[in-house]
């Protein structure tokens, strides 16, 4: 079985180049020399780059979750610091590569829409399914009177991750966690604050 | 005088294309077709697709200063409510072309700098000298009891920026004006309530 693991080994050059690259800038040619595979590999696994991102972007998605789901189905901590568990677990993620790296989602977001609707309404879809265990996770500590119930769950959390996309946004141009860390700071002593 | 216009003719085709197809992806060759320039007019005035980039930047930027003290520097409003103001300014040009483009310098910050050192530490001065005179109206509204003290002006100055590029990306996915109006809302209730 060399195929499934030659198709593998193309999604994961894929995820490097794009990170790189962004999706408009990421060629074919700089994907299967990256996997270092045989040119006409492209083609015999993947049916276009679109649809080849795609995979992509979802696969990057499918390992976000499990981050997700590491800090926000820890029920040892409170809900509260659960939210705030999970930004430093990315912290941690994006100091490993000395903050060059953002978020495939983020990037995504800004560049590859203006080419692709397919990713586009994936993109709509991602941050639907991003922000549902972070909105339960609000909802929880607003129950247990953590955080203030003045906005709903649902806008909290999208403001947690449309704000967190900005931080990591700031981190790429200085190269340091000082974005992150004032983000996370800032928004737990006031939109998150303890009640 | 054709040379001057020439040149600007191309700058201003520049930022239509790297509005839609990011550094990476614009080559000089859609810059000129969209100039309606000769091929060779390009080399003629920039040394660098780089150097045309930065400059393109430059100009963006420029701009976005007008917009920044078009509201802020309106003494007419209390401090705080120039802080809102601006945002509303860019919501509405956001809105003019359907939230399909967002803000360059939020586009380079996450395309452009892995592949540019010089973009790079343009955006870190950029970000610098946006940030100024937000600091320094934020700083006004702390000393007229608008906005609490418990972050200098600097950091809370940041946080707005970030936080805004984070709202507009998600901006650029959902194509409405639903997570600027979130992030508004939620920030002047919250980090930038009033006191």
């Amino acid at each position: 079985m060399t195929k499934p693991s030659l198709r593998n080994q193309i999604l994961d050059a894929g995820l490097k180049v794009m990170f790189r690259k962004g999706y408009i800038g990421s060629g074919v040619r700089d994907i299967v020399a990256e996997a270092q595979a045989p040119q006409g590999s492209f083609t015999n696994h993947f049916r276009s780059k679109e649809i080849f991102a795609r995979e992509v972007l979802d696969r990057y998605f499918e390992h976000t979750l499990g981050l997700v789901s590491q800090a926000l189905d820890d029920k040892s901590l409170p809900a509260r610091e659960r939210l705030r568990r999970y930004l430093d677990i990315i912290t941690v993620r994006l100091a490993a590569d000395d903050f060059t790296r953002g978020c495939l989602i983020g990037d995504f977001s800004l560049e590859a829409i203006p080419h692709s609707e397919m990713l586009r309404s994936r993109l709509v879809e991602i941050f639907a399914q991003w922000r549902a265990p972070f909105a339960a996770c609000i909802a929880e500590a607003q129950a247990a009177g953590e955080i203030a119930t003045t906005f709903t769950a649902d806008d909290l959390a999208e403001f947690l991750l449309a704000s967190w996309e900005g931080a990591i946004l700031r981190m790429k141009v200085e190269r340091s966690a000082a974005p992150l860390e004032r983000f996370k700071t800032i928004a737990f002593n006031t939109v998150f604050k303890e009640q």
